[in-house]
């Protein structure tokens, strides 16, 4: 079987760069998402992609508007890795698995001597995904399957809440964009109904979409494994098998919002292209204005500056082709007031 | 692969009985559906199960009661054929199975001679579905693959709108049933979001569950086919592969609630032992109050009298177990005023 959004992770050198001092605040992004009445995206600078943001919002949700779309078909989603929060030094999904490596590694003597395990362990990330595909498949699964999904998803919370970002030491969740943040809050005050989809796993988000983002457990769509209801002795629980089911990555990202949502969207926001399709099938559809966006990562100082040949979330195509499609390009250093909420 | 849901189509002697006469009226039944600001559940007979719904509701929904639910929280998840609409003398989606094999035969003249095409051509459901499985199977992959995702959907809206029930001789989305369209509506006011969890294909209930329940397609889940994004010379399309993707029965409906909502139920209705593991899922589960409701077909005179050894939604095990998981069983001739709108 191939699983072509398992290579997404094996990418990189990650150096672990601790820059940035940790701040004094502990303030969460998320609240600091009110929106003023006057101006629902504080932290965008004034300028062609705030304006067009707005434009496009007003006519499609003006009463009389011949742009005009009725609530139910106001579906906007974003992909969340370099979309939503940041991907670097690497995608945080796969921090959360080096660390389940080690957590687990008492119960599993035998990886001392077994690769990729043996490496993750050794602190030799390198290595550990130099095996490609297969090792991240194998690291994958260890660290994913073989609970029960609440199990899981307590693992989550639990990481989420002592693990550190590398270089801010702050809360992996507060790595999230305040621009975006606002963004989705001004679409749902208008109407528009949020959905993260994204090619990481979709267990893996959807412990703290809710409280990061707004966005709720049923609206977020990810890559899978396959799962089995299973009734034991203590009642019935779902557990998580070491199989794939579904990845939501390039053109399996059409295919999951069809799967979950069953409508085109109206909005889409992406980064990458692994979002490619889903922009695509966003813009071409008939009937309704569409809206596409593109984060390009050009902040160097803020946060980091990638696009045509980064291995963590390439983009190329979609440069190449979004005055094609008539494309919003982000640009995060000139569009965005303030990356993180805790920005001084 | 085991597809142990079509087996739940390969089932019956499909006697197509006109009893009842055409009815002049054509009001459709979710016109029918306002909800009485005394009554909110004006087709339901006062008594024990009446009570019990609204009991829950309420309890589960005022501020400062023990047992009050957040709204994020209140996710109802109702099975479709038997539950909100009739299951006889057939499924409604193998009706359209068996006339979407005629309106395709002239483009498959070897079906002439080819079974289970040929049975069905002639006529003959009960030889075409006595292949079982692989019979089934081969009728849903010429009837529901090959299409564009946007084909199909209109495919079954053209279908709805000429095709009637043999009984009734009405659109099949007139067989809904107006206790059940209260009940939505009621928790939906009360802030319930609600969910179709069926056995039937995801794809054949999307393009009429808005209009007829009020149930948006982002809120049906049920089984599938394989889908592949495909760029053609007109732009991108969805195209529906003839291989199976998921089946949303028995153990698999817990799954398709993880897979899609994220969370478990606080509120269930089923009718037959394949809602089973769905309502077992639901009532099982700690924290907030939980309710299974079972609808009971035991009206042979306005609808259809059948449970135990019934081949069409079978319930069995469901009427076993009730009073241990504390499900409801609603006595479709006791507890229901009215089974359809059209009744005068």
């Amino acid at each position: 079987m191939r699983i072509p959004t398992l290579l997404i992770f094996v990418i990189a050198l990650f150096t672990f760069s601790c820059n940035t001092p940790p701040h004094a605040s502990d303030t969460s992004a998320q609240q600091q998402t009110s929106v003023s009445s006057k101006d629902p995206l504080p932290s965008w600078n004034e300028g062609p992609s705030k304006k067009a943001i707005v434009d496009f919002v007003a006519k499609t949700t003006k009463a009389g508007s011949i742009d005009f779309i009725p609530i139910p078909e106001r579906i906007a989603c974003f992909d969340n890795d370099g979309t939503l929060w940041s991907e670097q030094p690497m995608y945080f999904q796969l921090a959360f698995v080096m660390d389940r490596v080690k957590a687990l590694a008492p119960q599993h003597p035998e990886w001392k001597d077994t690769q990729p395990f043996k490496a993750v362990l050794e602190g030799d990330l390198k290595t550990a995904l130099s095996g490609g595909e297969k090792s991240m498949m194998d690291l994958m699964m260890a660290t994913h399957a073989g609970t029960t999904t609440e199990e899981f998803n307590k693992i989550v919370k639990d990481w989420l809440s002592s693990a550190r970002h590398p270089r801010s030491n702050r809360p992996f969740t507060e790595m999230v964009y305040q621009p975006m943040l606002e963004l989705l809050n001004y679409l749902r005050a208008n109407g528009y109904k949020t959905y993260i989809v994204s090619g990481g796993g979709i267990d893996f988000m959807r412990p703290w979409t809710e409280a990061v983002y707004g966005i709720p457990p049923e609206q977020v769509i990810g890559s899978s494994l396959k799962l089995k209801y299973t009734m034991t002795d203590t009642g019935p629980v779902i557990q998580k098998l070491p199989e794939p089911n579904f990845v939501n990555d390039k053109g399996g990202k059409p295919v999951g919002i069809e799967q979950h949502i069953g409508r085109r969207p109206i909005f889409t926001g992406g980064n990458s292209d692994g979002d490619y399709e889903m922009l695509q099938w966003t813009t071409t559809a008939s009937g309704y204005p569409r809206f596409g966006l593109i984060v390009h990562h050009t902040d160097e100082v803020r946060e980091w500056a990638y696009d045509r040949t980064s291995s963590i979330g390439k983009l190329d195509r979609g440069l190449n082709d979004a005055e094609k499609y008539n494309w919003l390009i982000v640009d995060m250093k000139m569009d965005w007031k303030k990356v993180y909420a805790f920005e001084k």
